[in-house]
């Protein structure tokens, strides 16, 4: 598949890179895809010149990265996931399953960080992200693991659940199977979208755990009676 | 022991019962324990003279309950436990183990509840309580499961984990010795009394999980690898 990542930070790279070895085309949508902001350090990531060199992928506008793409990733930064959204264009995001894997953290005041009040409490990004784009076919996933453990879940050892929320039956089974490409074996369906509220929650339980634990290779699994 | 819970709610009764079971005295402290308070229906639970017959427990004021007590649990409403444990007595607090097992939800938008604004984000009503009560030894747990869970694990089948936080390392020993006495296998030491804002922050998901799942017998048990 054509695919977009819109962010070109370390989660669009790893997400990126893990899909292009499942055999996917990716493209990595940036504000500003000039020969010198690809050659810049990324947020906690190396410059996407090196990434590009090592994946065979593609780096591009956010509009073209989208506009070509049949499934789209939201890896920007939460804060800024509208804006990147809007940037890549609703035209561009119609009727394409639309993955937000973006958490809205508040860094204002150090580490840790707690969810952005406007995108948490009785709302979500991933709620707002639908509601700004309706005609996108938005599934929260891949937002409450690490990088590393998105495109390698055997990394938490297991059994160890993926959470999906959104609207769209469809959409969640079109994840899973992308995840199952990964090694990902069970799921946590949260019902519509308003369950990106649920998952988005794990946040500041996923910081503490990976703070006092000292490693991200970890996840959660909901056991049941 | 001696133990008291402030708060005659479905969670003290449950927790109580359970205590009696271990063996230990439990007095459920409430703000007016005339006899007609006592034949009243209770939050999502029956009349305090109910479980006093069924499990020979004794109800009081909360500062008796308190006074009494070697061990106290908060199992108030988290919205009103800053008042409940001011009610229950600075006095009769210190130097003991406080296990706060409430949970600061937000109820004024209906259901599904979200956290209360003054008591999450980079704050918790666990380290509240702490700081309004320097004296007592906090621990926050038993916050993140169903009562029923709480005094009988097996619920949930296993492994699951009970998820501590609380600045004093002696008192999360005593915690997790009395869960022990339950079934409780597993434990999640989140560090010091700021862990609470991670275990708070599970309830969105919680709740979640409980409407999705239909069920309230489940926990979360974290995968490392």
């Amino acid at each position: 598949m054509q695919i977009a990542m819109i962010g070109g930070g370390a989660v669009g790279q790893a997400l990126g890179a893990g899909l292009i070895r499942l055999g996917h085309q990716v493209v990595i949508g940036i504000r500003s895809p000039s020969e010198a902001e690809l050659a810049k350090p990324r947020s906690q990531a190396k410059p996407l010149a090196e990434w590009s060199a090592a994946t065979g992928g593609r780096v591009a506008s956010m509009a073209e990265a989208a506009a070509g793409a049949e499934v789209v990733f939201n890896t920007s930064n939460g804060a800024g996931s509208l804006a990147a959204l809007h940037l890549a264009g609703a035209e561009n995001l119609a009727g394409k399953l639309l993955v937000d894997v973006a958490n809205p953290l508040d860094f204002s005041q150090g580490f840790p960080p707690f969810l952005i009040r406007e995108f948490s409490g009785p709302t979500s990004l991933g709620e707002q992200i639908q509601a700004a784009f309706p005609r996108a076919r938005v599934v929260k996933a891949f937002n409450t693991v690490a990088n590393a453990v998105m495109v390698d879940p055997a990394l938490a050892g297991g059994p160890h659940d993926l959470f999906l929320a959104g609207n769209d039956a469809a959409a969640k089974a079109e994840v899973q199977e992308i995840a199952r490409g990964f090694g990902w074996q069970t799921f946590v369906d949260l019902g519509d979208i308003t369950g990106a509220r649920a998952s988005e929650a794990i946040l500041p339980l996923w910081v503490r755990l990976f703070v006092t634990g000292g490693s991200p290779a970890f996840n959660l699994h909901v056991q049941r009676g």
